[in-house]
């Protein structure tokens, strides 16, 4: 390809609209433009790169024997509303665009298909002798991202290989997640891509157990937490550690403590000398369901650890009545909140910063009755509340995280504004806590496999994600299968995901300097420029166009900057786009020699024109195989 | 490929959803299934077909230099309100898919991207030194179909190659769009199908001049007229030809004839001795635009003629005022239409049967003013009625076919009920008919080319079509270059289409049998499918997965029927499958003699094992290049 037909216009400012490095160069180097927000056009030189990673996933997967196809990117509604997803992927901060056809009929655009597939699998797998099955698809996804942010990182519209598998049992199952696994690991290291695997989250995807590929890079929205010893590493979401050791309290009779406008962790420990280790933290939030109830949830935690949000998300989840369907979001209990969701509460009648993990059910419901006065005011409004009222759950889903069930004896909150208890006990509060891990892994815990290890924190993006789904999907898509011995039983489910696009995107953040991109060779939209430096001697562009020629001919991605520049600027633009290898035919030519920089670490070196083929075509196929070579 | 790992499921019975031939066997086969209406699963075989047909696009398109990319498909409206194409897509009949994401922004599921690419163009595209230039993707298409239907012939999601090309001049854009053309013809004759290429209506993309590209089978949905000479084809949507000439009505005294019931041209004539062609046929129909009004269209045409709507709906098109926006649809003027729309209009009033072409636009007024006692009836309908009325543009647009007006004395409507006149001439009704071209092309009639030539009739499936685009787009989305003599101005776009999943199907509706599918060679999911007639048979067994072995190493798309089944089980399914190629290894495996199959025309012949590989290689190596070979 010539660089005078590829629509090339590259950027010498750093655009408004990126913050972090690899969506900048993306922009400057013609890469992608963006086409609303978080939507993005890939132009020429990036769906090179795309099809390239495509490949490599392709290859990896074919070889384990999975099979390629394509599901509609349109899906109905009742599908999803068979699975128990519909509503938490459509309502409140659900993330799926959906639409009316002209039949009025509802429809989502997928962000996943474990509805789609399983449908499938419920028409065409019928009896063990067709299991295993793993079927993939390599396709555009979409999410209405509440902030669509970083470019390709977190687009709306972006493109992702997801597969899934289908097994007799749950051994299978295990034995295809592993595949998967080293399978996984090959397509990133064959990208040139330095990948560390992490246990995680689950999410709304649900099932036992899942693991994510993350792509380390400081930019990284996702924090992992790993121990030295390489035995643990987790996303922060998900990662256990042991809690540093409370400072006990001494055993003492409850006593009410005077704490005037000391309403945080940090005012009562100045105050009145506490450890935050001594504190029972109790946080009050709301949960939304997607029945329209509302759950007020009450935390209490050690005072020195911080809630781990996706940890609450899940706890709260697994609790929920059947009929209140999905989780749609926990909040905290605000104005705000109160406001948005017509809530007849009187918050200055709650004892923020004073609250007690015993704190009243009638502690709402009391706050919650509709003054005689608010029902003459206006019977619209009364109306309103009174639903709303009706919508709040009476009673506290009351979670204890262990280091705060572990305190034997602690300061807490008087359930009075102004007013804390020293030497409160849990069977004294008249509480039998259930326990709940909420707390956050930070960095400097200690390990739990090895409490000599602690975790450090690094940033990292990620790209892959599998899971053992189970039988969720299955038991409730009704995909059953005939087993061995002629029984009917639902199908073993696991699936698995690339963001190809996000990969993409993540190589440039793990591979560029201040010049610009350095792709690694196995994903580069070409291996090779050759850069004229001088297209009016002659002697230069005829050395150059036949050096071009002969690298396509020995195989070579190669790209020939042929424009009438200055050499200057197309050795900007070189470095700019990140091809790997460039080719300089400059003044050498006529004794033909030419110069040869590789791109990362800029190593230059003259060579004979003659000798170029062949020692190029080593070093590229090298390049390749990826980070194995 | 397996056939055990193939996740295999094929059907005896044609299934209940399917009409045509194609439909009913992609469903039996095992490569479609429905997920929704018009939108289907791609199953593993289907998928490999659409692979195999995109290699194909891929490699035409790149040795011409065009560019692959991949636009967005959710498309913000304000684009399509720059190009005025939004409400005509969304409001109406309109096709596209359209939602409201969270920030309640409007966004479309891109049917064709004319606007998207035109943006870019507008910010990559400054010179004429970077022109021509051409890009093109292979992406999933959206249309909310009124009536989806024959599988992925008419479905709602879709795969196409979209490709748009831009220019300094139209000198330029004519060598791309020939260039287009030729790559065409290669892509489709190399898929193995026989295809002709035909004149076109350039429909809701516009431009000047469009040609489809048919492949022929008789399940087509389109009507093709050609000439025998291979000189003349057409859609019948934009054929044109010489109306057989009309029988001419001596010249007298205009007057007044009673025609008590005869509304229609049979009833005339057969009453009074008439014949079709001394008639003027006198429409009225309405068309709705995208502001609200709708325009009364008066249409005449000889009576022996028949009406093509889409000539009708360009005709009305190319006549609206800019505020009237674009037209949405035409239809006749029914009761059904005064109920959906409003209209305050007396359909009684109207004579309908008795039209002339003279019919005074006093006609609609006057029947549209609401009387007193509508008004007092209730003052919501009178409102809604007042605001139709509003809607309604009070004058005819009158189009008049050439075959009507080159009649100089004629037949036609009163404008009385059961009243018509006799000898009526263009200027007796006060009239200078403008002219468009209406009547729709006919079998048998004669060409325009050479009127020894009559045109026949053969139905087609669409796979292709392309445009040139002028500079509709390029004017409306600002995308101006600046030229060589310095000065800016606005691009010249072609845009050029293959329906790549509907070409898929076409190509089972022109090559099955009463047994199946037979895939040509290039675009089969699988070259050759080895059976071994009986598993228990070691020697067959052994020979069998030898066999296949050889036959993938032989660089073929070598598929094995492993599954331990009856023979004749196996032996439907690779006909049904079409598989070109079948090599059965029977009884005369212990001698080292197989039979080899060829689907097309189930030809058979014995041949020693040790000669198939190089035999079949050649024979598949030949058929990989299409109708060329």
């Amino acid at each position: 390809m010539r660089v005078s037909r590829l629509m090339l216009v590259t950027l010498r400012d750093d655009p408004a609209e990126a913050e972090i490095p690899s969506h900048k160069l993306l922009l400057r180097a013609g890469y992608i433009r963006r086409v609303a927000s978080g939507i993005y056009a890939y132009l020429p030189l990036l769906f090179r790169v795309l099809q390239k990673i495509s490949a490599i996933v392709r290859e990896e997967l074919n070889a384990t024997g999975a099979l390629e196809t394509l599901l509609p990117q349109l899906q109905p509604a009742d599908l999803w509303e068979r699975s128990g997803r519909w509503s938490g992927y459509t309502a409140g901060e659900g993330i799926m665009f959906h639409l009316r056809d002209r039949q009025g009929r509802e429809l989502g655009l997928g962000p996943t298909h474990e509805e789609v597939v399983t449908a499938l699998a419920a028409d065409l797998l019928r009896s063990y002798r067709q299991l295993p099955v793993n079927l993939y698809q390599i396709q555009t996804k979409f999410r209405d991202e509440i902030r669509p942010r970083f470019g390709l990182m977190r687009g709306r519209e972006f493109i992702m290989k997801d597969g899934y598998s289908f097994h007799a049992n749950e051994a299978s199952l295990q034995d295809s997640y592993g595949e998967m696994d080293r399978a996984y690991r090959r397509i990133f290291s064959r990208c040139g891509l330095r990948t560390v695997a992490v246990e995680a989250d689950s999410g709304a995807i649900g099932g036992s157990a899942s693991q994510e590929f993350m792509v380390t890079a400081e930019a990284g929205e996702d924090l992992i937490l790993s121990s030295g010893d390489g035995l643990y590493a987790a996303n922060q979401e998900r990662a256990v550690s042991l809690a540093a050791a409370a400072l006990p309290l001494a055993a003492q009779p409850c006593r009410e403590l005077d704490t005037p406008g000391q309403t945080s962790i940090e005012d009562l420990c100045a105050a009145h000398g506490f450890d935050p280790s001594q504190i029972v933290k109790v946080l009050l939030l709301v949960a939304r369901c997607a029945d329209g109830s509302l759950l007020p949830v009450l935390v209490s935690l050690r005072g020195d650890q911080l809630l781990n949000a996706v940890k609450l998300a899940n706890g709260v989840s697994a609790r929920l009545a059947p009929e209140q369907g999905t989780l749609l979001s926990i909040e905290p209990l605000t104005a705000d909140l109160v406001r948005s969701e017509r809530l007849p509460l009187d918050l200055s009648a709650i004892p923020f910063g004073s609250l007690g993990p015993d704190l009243s059910d009638g502690t709402l419901v009391a706050t919650a009755a509709p003054t005689p006065t608010q029902v003459l005011a206006g019977s619209g409004n009364a109306a309103l509340a009174t639903a709303a009222q009706l919508r709040l759950v009476p009673k506290l889903l009351r979670l204890t995280d262990p280091t705060a069930a572990e305190l034997e004896t602690f300061v807490c909150g008087g359930n009075n504004p102004d007013k804390h208890r020293v030497g409160a006990t849990w069977a004294g509060l008249g509480l039998a806590p259930e326990l709940v891990d909420l707390r956050a892994a930070q960095s400097g815990d200690r390990c739990l496999h090895d409490p000599e290890q602690t975790l450090t924190a690094a940033r990292g993006i990620e790209v892959g994600h599998i899971f053992q789904l189970g039988r969720k999907y299955s038991e409730a898509l009704g995909a059953r299968f005939t087993n061995e011995s002629g029984a009917e039983e639902a199908l073993w489910m696991g699936c698995y995901g690339i963001g190809v696009s996000r990969l993409a995107q993540a190589a440039v953040e793990q591979n560029h300097d201040s010049n610009g991109i350095c792709w690694p060779v196995a994903i580069a939209p070409f291996e090779v420029i050759v850069v004229i430096a001088n297209l009016q001697e002659p002697a230069q562009h005829l050395l150059g166009e036949e050096l071009y020629t002969s690298l396509l001919a020995a195989g070579l991605d190669a790209l020939l900057d042929d424009r009438d520049e200055r050499a200057g600027v197309k050795f900007k633009d070189a470095d700019l786009l990140g091809i790997p290898w460039r080719v300089v035919v400059g003044r050498g030519a006529k004794e033909g020699q030419v110069e040869l920089v590789q791109r990362q670490g800029s190593v230059k070196r003259e060579l004979a024109a003659a000798e170029l083929i062949a020692e190029l075509s080593a070093l590229i196929k090298a390049g390749r195989s990826g980070l194995l070579a």
